[in-house]
């Protein structure tokens, strides 16, 4: 089945201005884009611009917990590590696979209602989020988040990503498996090399929190560039490192390595402002995550997105740093590509139809145009201008609803764990 | 006529939990308020809320240029004195009347939509903004941004804000009144000295830029405070800074004076960070605005509040200061306040009916209950959340209508509006 876009806007990470062409979708991909003069060409459906719509690369939220929507306001207003001890950890121990399944599924409605088209995500009950993803149709890179505590536990850990790995990589071309030791401060040195070793031998990157707290820096022992590479975290098939608030930039990181900007936690945890615009001088692999939603509290790439734009501007006191155009680009291209998801992030002919469709039709659209699209939406638009997410070429949400999801029981059955665990 | 809010929560900036309630509003006021255990009072209209409806005060824009809408976009990531001077003010002497009318409904209907129901407003052609906000049942603090020019400019503007306030001032209980000079650096002192003179004279408030940037303080040419004195703004009946990002919170304002807050704005510009945590410990009136659209971009207090609730606490590295209950209390209370607007701004028995309701049936707002609601809305909410805003108990927004304006003629005259303006 082919859709059509007619008459639309297109814009990405990659495109100085917008275009506004016919976008023909068929088996999953972007068959063909044409200018808007031209006749367009013939499909079973279509979507009818009108000038008044944008198409745009889904979202790939770089870096979340996504069933901690369900722990989403418990001990707001506290610092990291005392959240984590006191708040987190303590009712994350209740957590059942059902509930992490139902959680799961409440925080990808939010996803998909903001355009994200994957997420990638850092838990446990890997299997019944993969089986979440898999029956939404959504896009996720997954890995199991590693720590220590009783003897035995991370080697099961370990083993449970590697069968993680082997059940689900490449399913339906819908999921990555990544390997996820949770950080320095819960993984011991001798496991990171056991961890990046076993990385290597199956081909899988790693997942892993880095400097996300000044105190981390001071506790790793060593410096953040003698930790990475004793640990062996550059010499994966490819690295994912969250946060880096503390990352020094004057490191020079090898293109395997991605960092994941997650500027709304780093706020709201009080952590910092990590130095994005000396990674972006550099050419480094920066993409644009969430974190969980009881950090931030929301799963909006649009907030990331403007966040990230706003906030160094103001902190470094420059107007001009930081573009609307680089963070449309971390948000889309830049983390699918740390997460091994090819032909995704981009409005290019070939490539995946994984495309959010766009509402210009609204008051603070007016004069938008194809010079100014990238900065209209980035700086004034938000996830309430979405009127649709695709993920190969299959409307996932649309208006509102979700086809391939039942929305008023996920969130019945969320609210249901939500008062089992606090309670 | 009555409406009655059947078993909602109610929350507001003076309240440490929400409660559950009944609540009856007529002849514009929240008539009563009682639990929601009680039998509910008889209504022609009833909201029926089942627990999953908030009604919180209506948001009280506190420093913006609505008509500035039409100009949104124009000079991106450019700095404040050469955006203005190169990209805004060859534009604004395009602006006619007509312009500003429509401009200024196109940014009602977007602040509508939002939950605001009152915005402080400093431009030119003040009398169609007057018109714009009675059309359409709103209220606003209006002044006339007075700028020095070519001999006579300064006070024929200050007779044409004078005039504003004779002819406007207290009108339908919609509109205040202040006088508008502009700022420091456009206003020589003995014209500020004539205008805080005049609003003592006239009993007028005050509304005035103050210190958005580090090189306005240097400019100065005496300290913020020697300038504060002299100019006589300690002693007008009341006096609203907007900005003052680099007012030194070691001086003690009056009570008279109440700061507004941009924190997007501020950041967007690349202007800085202003020190609200100081003012809050000591006290101080603090609002909160969006400023014009063309420096936001979004006039969506929302999204100030989960701005100015995340920012500080990350350039502080302090996840405990600024909390979601004081910037709630600084979007609404705080501004309607500063601009001479009583019984606005809480949910009180008595107090005027300009409240949002804002619908709690959404994913991102499974586990709320009367303790986290203030917290859930601060970091968890948007203004997708909100289902209707009422002025004085009668709907000027509600499900994405507007009983009291036409929406289509108002997008469709603005995007004239920018046509002509910009071309």
């Amino acid at each position: 089945m082919a859709t059509l876009f007619k008459d639309v806007y297109i814009q990405d990470g990659s495109r100085a201005k917008a275009e506004r062409v016919h976008l023909l979708v068929s088996k999953g991909r972007i068959e063909q884009i044409i200018d808007a003069s031209q006749t367009p060409p013939a499909a079973d459906k279509i979507v009818s611009g009108r000038g008044h719509m944008a198409v745009i690369p889904g979202f790939v939220n770089a870096h979340t917990h996504a069933a901690m929507a369900l722990l989403r306001g418990l001990g707001e207003e506290t610092a990291l590590m005392e959240w984590l001890q006191t708040r987190i950890w303590p009712v994350e121990d209740k957590l059942t696979p059902d509930y992490i399944y139902w959680g799961t599924l409440s925080a990808m409605l939010e996803m998909l209602a903001s355009g994200t088209t994957c997420f990638a995500d850092m838990y446990f009950e890997m299997e019944r989020v993969a089986e979440a993803v898999l029956g939404a149709g959504m896009k996720a890179a997954l890995c199991r988040g590693i720590t220590a505590g009783e003897p035995g536990k991370i080697e099961r850990s370990l083993q449970n990503n590697l069968d993680l790995a082997k059940n689900y990589h490449g399913r339906e071309g819908l999921i990555t498996v990544q390997l996820g030791p949770h950080a320095p401060y819960t993984v011991p040195m001798n496991y990171m090399k056991l961890i990046t070793d076993s990385a290597k031998t199956h081909g899988l990157g790693v997942h892993f929190h880095f400097l996300e707290t000044q105190g981390e820096l001071g506790n790793l022992g060593m410096s953040a560039e003698d930790y990475l590479n004793e640990s062996g975290l550059l010499n994966t098939p490819y690295t994912v490192l969250a946060h880096a608030v503390y990352l020094d930039p004057a490191i020079t990181l090898p293109d395997s390595v991605s960092l994941v900007h997650n500027p709304c936690s780093n706020l709201k945890l009080g952590s910092g402002v990590m130095p994005l615009t000396e990674w972006l001088d550099k050419g480094a692999n920066v993409a644009l995550g969430t974190d969980g939603a009881s950090s931030n509290n929301r799963l909006d790439m649009w907030e990331e997105m403007r966040t990230a734009a706003l906030l160094h501007k103001g902190v470094k006191r420059d107007p001009v740093i930081v573009s609307a155009l680089d963070v449309l680009r971390m948000a889309t291209y830049e983390g699918a590509r740390a997460f091994g998801f090819s032909q995704k992030g981009m409005i290019r002919e070939g490539w995946f139809a994984d495309l959010v469709l766009v509402n210009l039709d609204r008051p603070h659209y007016i004069g938008v145009n194809e010079e100014n699209l990238a900065m209209y939406l980035v700086y004034a638009g938000s996830s309430a201008d979405v009127a649709g997410t695709m993920i190969n070429g299959r409307w996932i949400y649309r208006n509102g609803e979700y086809p391939t999801l039942d929305a008023e029981e996920i969130v019945s059955k969320a609210r249901e764990a939500r008062k089992a665990i606090i309670n």
